[in-house]
């Protein structure tokens, strides 16, 4: 009796403490024992929710930064560190579907590099994975036939429990698989399959999203190339002349220090330089011997037509020097080049590390009129330029860089 | 008394259904008002819980819709639309910070158009947002100074609440505003501003995304027209040559239904269509009157030639047709074209539409050695073709569209 009136008091407290729309589950509790389960469920369930939203606040920030980052290696970096700590995982691997759909490559982080493993697709868990699309949660591994225990013995790491994803672009096939492995605190539970999931779809769509801007990157300088190796061919004598100063300028840019994004800069730059080749008469550009003051004057044309050509193009922030960059290969130090005698520092310094590949790989190629000139000898002349003709730490950083790099090709070839 | 033993079996009963490590928050209880309060609280806390994970799980979803769509268009309606659901609200714009920093472009979607319109940067509580980069809630605009009565005067809606949250780039810049109007059930609450920051950083990625791929593929498109004037103008007969072809292919193209990325293939294909002149000698390409057959040969040598330059582009996946449909523009239906007498529907499609666009265009132009084909002359030549040389439905769509559009125009002309 006493019992009854507790419990009833219980229920009212409860009641009082409730919102209208939960009164409704007081009808199904009788005894303590209900009111301590009724208790203990809510406030179980409020702890649980409380983990959910830091994992999906978590989660939210993790698919901003994926989201953010259109650069596929240090996308590939950023998963495999996030997925590591939104999973509680001491591991993180992603498998990528080969072009071929025979193969998986495997992406390891390793500091700040990414190793690649090429393993064909019907291999291990990832490969399941990749074939049926299916997530695979293996709580134990050492008893579970799917497990290959060679792995762990090859590796010497003991693999306690792993989960296992499959990342889907837009059309929802398969491009790849996610793997976590060790999960502090014992196996992966249903929330984490959950979590995966997520983390996946953002792992895919920003992985395909990097993709897709490398592949319009690639589309435009394999575009570059292939349009500079055509107007170097109309000509015999300059078969392969944008490609080759590309390269000396790529190696002499580098030994100067510039890198990354200045760097591909320069290369378009360099592939570019004699677009405005395509404006020239062929007669003048391929003229044996000696050219008239009108001839040079409508050869030099080409670098302004370099210009108009390349001024069109609303290049992206990072490229947007390339117009210059390219119209200036043919301007001295001294103000007495073309097409506009700027000089020095006038000058853009990718124009002034192109003059000087340019120069180069001109005099030292055979012309109907002369033989090609030996390496030492077309080193000095361009060194015998510096100050008036080149700037001088550009020809320094060339002569390092080709003794080491272009002497041994030359005497070869 | 009796109450003190009842506080005490309550205390009880809810330290059995804690969990560890909440037991110490039972030391802050002492009377059966101070247990009423705790667990109101612990109810509230649950429910506010329950409705946060949903409303996350939905920005999840929302992130990773948004992530993956790079088109801007399809982007911003998205955004509108989904930002209205997330956050309860009845209306919802977007403005972009314009190139000029000076203006913003206000995005409202109506139907499936986006109508922009373009307002001073210093102008309501949207500029205020862009320009301080702050969030703005007011839950009272009557009755807030900084809100300007006038535009609900003009427009007839009545704003109730309204929530402004600045847009900013990787870099923090802003480059727009969200505003969300009329919350339904009241103002918008610190959860909201929470959400709506959240989802303006989706939003905004997403739309940096789509605005470096959007400047990628007009750089790409700049290129090619660039390149392609160029080319033709080379020859002062043939300026401007590949963009009126490539114009009227796509007003066959449309006549025919095509349209999307099928239309813009057609499009890139039509201005590279005579890329492979680079590769032809000048005094052929501009050789006034009949050639002989050597120089024939070497001409057609330019069709060869654009497929050669075009190949070695890695196309993304929806332009992969572009080296086959600009190298094959000289076929014919009867396989006597070149170069590689293909027949009928061996020639691509885009290949018979350039076709046709590239014959009316040549004999409409004026050449050293014959006038321009009158417009009617021209149409009748092509319809002769139809069968041997065309494509019977390119030349009725080219037909239909030559008399709508171009008559007109050449006449003018």
């Amino acid at each position: 009796m006493a019992n009854e009136q507790l419990v009833e008091s219980f229920i009212k407290l409860i009641e009082s403490s409730l919102s209208e729309a939960f009164r409704s589950d007081l009808s199904q509790l009788h005894t303590e024992g209900d009111i301590r389960t009724y208790l203990a469920d809510a406030f179980l369930d409020r702890e649980r929710l409380k983990e959910k939203v830091d994992r999906l606040s978590e989660l939210i920030h993790i698919g901003y930064m994926l989201s953010a980052e259109v650069r596929l290696k240090e996308l590939l970096l950023l998963i495999l560190d996030k997925s590591k700590r939104l999973m509680n995982a001491d591991r993180s691997t992603i498998y990528l579907v080969d072009v071929d759909r025979l193969h998986l490559k495997s992406m390891i982080a390793t500091q700040l590099e990414i190793k690649e493993i090429i393993i064909p697709i019907d291999s291990g868990i990832a490969g399941a994975c990749a074939m049926t699309g299916e997530l695979i949660n293996i709580p134990e591994p050492y008893s579970d036939p799917r497990f290959d225990k060679n792995i762990d013995k090859l590796t010497g790491y003991v693999t306690r429990n792993m989960l296992t994803a499959p990342l889907r672009d837009k059309l929802r096939n398969v491009i790849g698989v996610m793997q976590v492995l060790n999960k502090s605190g014992g196996p992966f539970d249903e929330e984490d399959e959950r979590l995966i999931r997520l983390l996946g779809s953002f792992a895919s769509v920003s992985l395909e999203n990097a993709m897709l801007y490398e592949a319009q990157e690639t589309m435009l300088e394999k575009f570059f190339e292939s349009l500079a190796a055509a107007i170097d061919a109309k000509d015999p004598y300059t078969a392969g002349h944008s490609a080759r100063v590309t390269d000396i300028s790529v190696g002499i840019a580098k030994e100067m220090g510039i890198e990354g994004e200045e760097l591909r800069q320069l290369r378009f730059a360099g592939l570019l330089h004699d677009i405005g080749k395509i404006g020239v008469r062929d007669e003048v550009l391929r003229k044996p011997g000696r050219l008239t003051e009108h001839e040079r004057m409508h050869i030099q044309e080409h670098a302004k037509q370099t210009y108009e050509i390349l001024r069109r193009i609303p290049f992206t922030k990072s490229l947007e020097g390339i117009p210059h960059i390219a119209a200036h290969h043919h301007e001295k130090m001294s103000g007495k080049g073309y097409p506009d005698g700027l000089k020095w520092h006038e000058v853009p310094l990718g124009s002034r590390i192109i003059s000087v590949a340019d120069v180069f790989d001109a005099v030292t190629s055979k012309r109907p009129y002369r033989d090609p000139m030996p390496f030492e000898k077309a080193v000095d002349l361009i060194e015998n330029g510096a100050g008036d003709e080149f700037d001088p730490e550009v020809v320094k950083a060339f002569k390092t860089y080709a003794y080491r790099e272009l002497k041994g090709q030359m005497n070869a070839g």
